[in-house]
């Protein structure tokens, strides 16, 4: 049985068990959705769903269940079925008839079982005992307008988990408890990395010294690791005309996930919502030679894309973020090789952050639909076979997605999987025979001709803001030394050794350590409690005995040793570990 | 006498001489200026100032200075000015003396010089003889809408320079000449440190590369002395709400230097021009005690500021560029302390950047205008006493400027002089004691009350672009190593030597060098032709007796000594030499 038939059954039953309990409540829409089922309901005056009723309504379809209903189809005329709705005083679901009128349906179906009766296309188990074996559970209640319409009446919303047997419903519920704690917005507050300001507005984060500090390490590794390979580093605009984007096509496609323009005296200028246009004409700003490709433009770019104001959330959907953006131009004959040292970095990458584990790839082709892609099938053709052998290569284990293409080229997503197993995609690696043409770019080729170069888009780290989410999620805030906003906490055991603990501090900010100190007049225990609640990696108490010694005492965060040391034998042991991207702490710290 | 009044009757003497070369012509106004005087005409249709023409014009001004004529003064009724000035088919000066009306005038004041007549306030020389002394040359023609108004006529404006003696007139332009050689627009250009495109927008270069490059290490040194010395870098947005900088007084104040607002679904976001209120977000979101106090945070500041587009010039007038700006939260107590601190870190980072001979410091006080500033005279006093004595107590040398302080406290200008000795200011260090109170900032005191913190505005190395204006202006292209975007550019004498020149770069590359190889088949002269121009500070030629010997052969651009040295010596020489941010070059590099 398709867990997806089985869950969206269970909504029947659960709208079934909520019309016994509360005779007048209105239905909405009751699907299945991942992990579960909810149904919308609209219910009388004055009443409400608390604990208890989820409880007596999880009873009520245990029963319905044990009763072996079946699940009926009636087809039958749009009009007969309105009819029968408006008797059972079922507004809203009238409303989702005309819906259907209107896009020209002419008959719909019905789903009975016993007495109760729902507009549905279907289809559901048989009867209500095949959804015996299913292992469910209301989950809980929220308010949701009618059609996502806050001019619309407020529902209530009742969900339920539902798994194909009780183990997995258990390592859904422990998955999701760990991710709730893994929470990059709750952890986010907890280690103070960022916070929010209604003032300054919805989406738009403000990062703390020490989400600040996080930010930095990872822009300036990402930045340094670049150059290295030969990328050029350029720094362009974050607006630009609007006449740029109508060249791209952007402000034909995509105008609405646009900011709106400013009128600056009679020039439109936009919020750039992505930056090849400025690195085209900065490779315009001079001619070229066959000779002088590849180039390789790079920039931290700050992209403005507009989101509705509800989906806004944490450090993932914001007003704008940061790309690590860069521009390959290369010849026809260097895409291969080109490509595959972008694949090479972005591993590179993931394995400094330890992410590697979590990452895999998937190639985003295109389908039939003519209007969503640039109309040009021998280049779609080639280019997409070019990727497709450049992922074998790679041995990337891509999956493979039709219709998921950037309108300009086939692209590699590169995919993070969350500790509840759901994927997303973090950045794109993408093929473009399509801008080029548009901008005009060209350079001479070895035989004195005019060429046109290829463009690969690609990232190598994502958007900071949202990697910076992934990596709390991933490590639960216990961020890998090299990475972490404080790499070592000081703490005084007594007032008479603040005077050591400040030269320890300061001999270690000259070497470049990230440290800082805890000199208040607590006792330790609470000190190191503070510092194990900020998951810094090493908390080092200094008393008269280390004074005297000349010693520091150093706990690893990871693995809970405590040694005594030298502070310059320390400072050297943490910066090799930083230097190697380490991330497991030195065995005995 | 006088400069400006010699310039304006200068002015006036070359009004007479196109006028009587050119009967027909109407006069527009004709001030003294900087270094000489202007004056704007209509000319007849079809007549154009010409070269030759100036000379003209010129040859006929030394003939009236010989004649010796009077500026003789006549005050008359508003009436009769105008009656007199409509004969002399002075349509232009007839609209200025409608303004004058406007502005409740009733009696002028015109000047007469043979036949000649103006409609001027004076005052002049006695008469033409007494410009004999001094040393003038007409310069240069340019067009000039009437008014400034591109929609009224264009006007021919004659620019004649005056100094007081010839010797001078010389000096000043040998300053003008050198000047312009190292002009950042057209360094810029020629070392391709930047490109403007007509796609992109005016205002808003493109920083390539290279140009890139001097941005990151320049950032990269701000930020980290700014860390080691204590300031919390943070990460704001560039957006916030209308309402931020209504409660800040800017909209109030300057709203016409800001963007228009962007409505975004019912809420208008601002592109920020300062980051003061989103510090202050930041400082609200936690409480604080006089203990936590000073915080300082710093960040690097895209700022968006609304320029005429007539204005929009280089890297000085942009549509946005990035401070280096600062916000510290003190104690009263702490403002001596703090404030002494952020001249102490200026001065190291004018020193750094060796431009500690051309800075100089302007206290910027109010004035009694009530409506600009703040109004509370107390506190005013008291800031800008404690403003002083810190000014004196740092050994500032403060030049005093009543009327141009903030609206919100006393600062200290930081004024920077160009080759031809004019100022500017770069950037400022304010005191302000009204927009803690606005934004109702606090710290709870040693006694448990609330107080408020004073907050100091600052930066240290101002706008990143406007200083990379005047490095590139003042080193005409010449960087130091540690800021020259390539330290290093290896040549090849023949193709022989490349692949040990290869070994050389990747070498240096990894010791963190930031070199370049130039390996075309072209001469070693041609070679280091171009290295010259680019000012590159180490050319390093390698051929068949380097290969041989295991060593390369480098020019010092600056002693220009030439020496054969081993790969690593050089490496570990420019390293030490760009740790100490050396700005001679090592005399035998």
């Amino acid at each position: 049985m398709e867990m997806e038939i089985a869950r969206h059954s269970l909504a029947h039953v659960l709208a079934m068990a909520v019309r016994k309990l509360m005779p007048d409540v209105q239905l909405g829409i009751g699907p299945a959705i991942e992990h579960g089922f909810y149904y919308d309901f609209l219910l009388p005056e004055g009443a409400t769903i608390t604990a208890e009723t989820l409880e007596e309504i999880g009873l009520q379809m245990q029963a319905f269940l044990k009763q072996d209903l079946p699940f009926e189809r009636v087809e039958l005329p749009l009009a007969e079925a309105r009819k029968r709705l408006l008797e059972a005083g079922e507004g809203l679901k009238v409303e989702l008839l005309d819906d259907l009128e209107r896009a020209g349906e002419t008959r719909v179906s019905l789903y009975r079982s016993g007495d109760f009766v729902d507009l549905c296309r279907g289809p559901h188990v048989p009867s209500t005992r095949h959804l015996l074996g299913v292992a469910f559970r209301l989950d809980r209640v929220s308010g949701a307008y009618w059609r996502g319409d806050e001019r619309r009446p407020m529902l209530q919303r009742v969900y339920g988990l539902a798994h194909s047997s009780k183990k997995e419903l258990k390592a859904y519920l422990n998955a999701r408890e760990e991710a709730a704690k893994r929470d990059h917005r709750k952890l986010g507050k907890e280690l103070g990395l960022y916070v929010t300001s209604a003032e300054v507005g919805k989406g738009l984060p403000l990062l703390t010294p020490r989400g600040a500090t996080l930010r930095r390490v990872l822009e300036r590794f990402v930045v340094d690791e670049e150059l290295r390979r030969g990328y050029l580093h350029v720094h362009t605009p974050d607006l630009g005309r609007k006449l740029l984007y109508e060249i791209s096509g952007h402000w034909q496609l995509y105008q609405e996930s646009m900011y709106p323009t400013l009128d600056l005296g009679g020039v439109e200028l936009c919020l750039r919502p992505m930056a090849c246009p400025h690195h085209f004409m900065l490779y315009r700003s001079e001619p070229h030679s066959y000779r002088d490709l590849p180039l390789r433009y790079a920039e931290i770019v700050k992209q403005y894309r507009r989101e509705q104001s509800g989906e806004l959330s944490g450090l993932i959907r914001l007003m704008c973020f940061h790309l690590a953006d860069a521009h390959i131009f290369c010849r026809e004959d260097q895409v291969r090789e080109e490509f595959l040292r972008v694949v090479d970095l972005v591993k590179y990458v993931m394995r400094c952050l330890g992410l590697q584990d979590v990452i895999s790839y998937r190639a985003s082709l295109h389908d039939h639909q003519r209007d969503k892609y640039v109309d040009n099938p021998v280049l779609w053709e080639s280019a997409e076979k070019l990727l497709l052998e450049i992922a074998e290569e790679a041995e990337l284990d891509c999956t493979i997605a039709p219709g998921e293409a950037a309108f300009y080229g086939p692209k590699i997503d590169v995919q993070i999987r969350n500790v509840l197993g759901k994927e997303d995609t973090i950045f794109t690696l993408q093929i473009d025979f399509a801008l080029p043409e548009r901008f005009d770019l060209g350079y001479i080729d070895a035989g004195g001709r005019t060429a046109r170069p290829v463009v690969i888009h690609r990232s190598s780290i994502g958007c900071l803001e949202r990697t910076i989410a992934f990596l709390i999620e991933h490590y639960a805030g216990a961020f890998p030394t090299w990475l972490a906003p404080v790499q070592a906490r000081l703490m005084t055991i007594t007032d008479a050794s603040l005077d050591y603990a400040k030269r320890v501090e300061e001999q270690m900010l000259r070497a470049g350590i990230r440290c800082e100190l805890d000199g208040r007049g607590d006792t330790i225990g609470k000190k190191k409690r503070d510092g194990r609640l900020q998951r810094i990696p090493y908390l080092v108490s200094i008393g008269a005995r280390e004074e005297q010694e000349g010693t520091i005492t150093v706990r690893n965060r990871d693995t809970k040793k405590q040694s005594v040391i030298s502070p310059a034998a320390f400072e050297a042991r943490l910066l090799e570990e930083v230097a190697g991207f380490s991330l497991e702490l030195a065995a005995d710290g």
